[in-house]
């Protein structure tokens, strides 16, 4: 099946458009966690054995509710080999759980280096017998696009390949996004909607059933107006919606990245799931169940939420 | 002693302001490296030990000629977190030989997950015990500017508190750059040119002994006219040039993005120093002795090259 069917699949499934970021933070990670862990061994080890054990948590408790989960791989980096090998480890472990991995990398570079990163995230990569076998193996990844087109197309080559997707960063959440971003061309289109243009064009070179593509957008949900724009301008392309939440973006911001039929985009929420539903101080004094039930309420009110305000904008949506 | 003066002092001492890329790519390694490895156990793991091997005897081979080393870590993920182990182990191997580490990883994100990269790959990370250590633990690291300024803020801190360094993508060396880097704004300032602005900005707030920051550029060898522009916005910040040799930018190209005292910059080359120089018969028939004697007169050559453009530019500069 096309990763954009299977996606869509999840989300009717589920009822939930919505995506749950895991970026484990060791500040943030209940005390609970970290008690029942023996203080010997690599530091860098230890710290990327318990946010392994923690994200297994937070699968186990959010995988029914979540088409998808996104792990954010800078969380992971910190711990160097150990931090990348409980990211892989994460991955696997939510794909057995039938979720469809999303990671945030934002990678990219010129050439065979792109096509490096391409392979090694989505695709295989050679062995010394010559078979090639899948590395990360995650179904979607995010890709920045500054070095043009040029730099995008070995990722759609590998996504139609292996039948991967990815997420092209076109209007960001964060407030300085404006600064690149929003830099308009003497043809009066910003930098965004000039790579809206290339997103569409190669979203179209690979459409599953439902009409969408898996070569999608990263537009967030802090820029509404601008958002509705996108839409028009990406009929084809899936968008990857970050800023809900904690960010400040709200159920109501996230309606226009969003088609009449209740899809075209998936809403990511980490920090506001994971952590800011409790202070501190109870999350750093509660037993792992109580921190968990928050997390699921935490998750299932996000789709609440988001549900109630697409069913409110498009009555007749597929689910 | 200030991270881009141990840069210039490692440059001065050589007489080479050029960099190796460690892009280890296994179907160019030599068939001689391939020979002596069991084929037993993780394919993976395999191919990384492979990867690290070789990069030792690289490393090994130019250390006395080069200032600096560049590991592009795509091609270090490709191998998952075996791979990222090589990569860790050939950053402490190339450290041990007195060489400056510069990863390319074009790494960026906002807010606090850009200071999770920086502290990955430039600071320190908590761990259980409540002390800081260094994972990555790089000199400096390549950023993509995409984001804006408040996503670069995050790793010019990391750069000040633990004395290391950056350079920004501003423009880089692939055919396509400038659809996204030459768009114009209403002030007739391209992308790359705003971004210069960003980047001197910061770079002036650490500077070291020589007047030189350490918050730097990537600019592109293949684009020498638009290099005079920008090493005119950025006096202060040193520039990463790609492009070199199998990309096309000659010695005479990179001439601009030095000043007049032959500091300024270090330029790459990574495939025209690795692999070029032998054909792949060759490459595969030799032994690993004398495909380290070419690596080495290729080192060389790059540096004699670059060395005699500067000189017939700048009779006065500094070495």
């Amino acid at each position: 099946m096309h990763i954009a069917d299977k996606l869509i699949e999840n989300i009717i499934q589920k009822r939930n458009p919505s995506v749950i970021g895991l970026d484990p933070d060791l500040d943030k990670i209940p005390q609970c966690y970290k008690n029942c862990l023996t203080n010997t061994g690599n530091p860098l080890e230890q710290v990327a054995e318990l946010i392994y054990q923690y994200n297994r948590d937070i699968i186990d408790t959010i995988h029914m509710l979540v088409p998808a989960v996104k792990p954010q791989i800078a969380f992971y980096e910190k711990y160097g080999s150990y931090g990348i090998l409980a990211f892989e480890k994460t991955v696997q472990y939510a794909r057995s759980r039938d979720l469809i991995v999303i990671e945030d990398g934002k990678r990219n570079d010129i050439g065979n280096t792109a096509n490096a990163y391409a392979q090694a995230h989505l695709g295989t990569v050679e062995t010394l017998s010559g078979d090639r076998i899948p590395a990360f193996d995650v179904d979607f990844l995010t890709v920045s696009p500054f070095l043009g087109r040029d730099s995008i197309t070995p990722f759609v080559d590998v996504c139609i390949s292996c039948n991967k997707g990815i997420f092209v960063l076109v209007k960001t959440s964060n407030a300085g996004s404006g600064e690149i971003q929003d830099i308009k061309r003497e043809d009066g289109l910003t930098v965004s909607q000039t790579l809206a243009g290339f997103v569409e064009e190669k979203a179209k070179q690979f459409v599953g059933a439902n009409g969408y593509s898996s070569i999608g957008a990263v537009v967030g949900a802090t820029y509404p107006e601008e958002a509705r724009l996108l839409r028009e301008r990406m009929p084809t392309s899936y968008f990857l919606v970050p800023g809900y939440g904690v960010q400040g973006g709200g159920a109501h911001d996230v309606v226009p990245c969003f088609n009449a039929d209740g899809l075209g985009a998936i809403v990511n929420s980490s920090r506001g799931i994971l952590y800011s539903h409790m202070s501190d101080d109870t999350r750093n004094s509660c037993t792992k169940e109580a921190y968990l039930r928050n997390v699921y309420h935490a998750t299932k009110a996000m789709q609440e939420e988001i549900y109630s305000a697409l069913k409110r904008s498009y009555p007749n949506m597929r689910y």
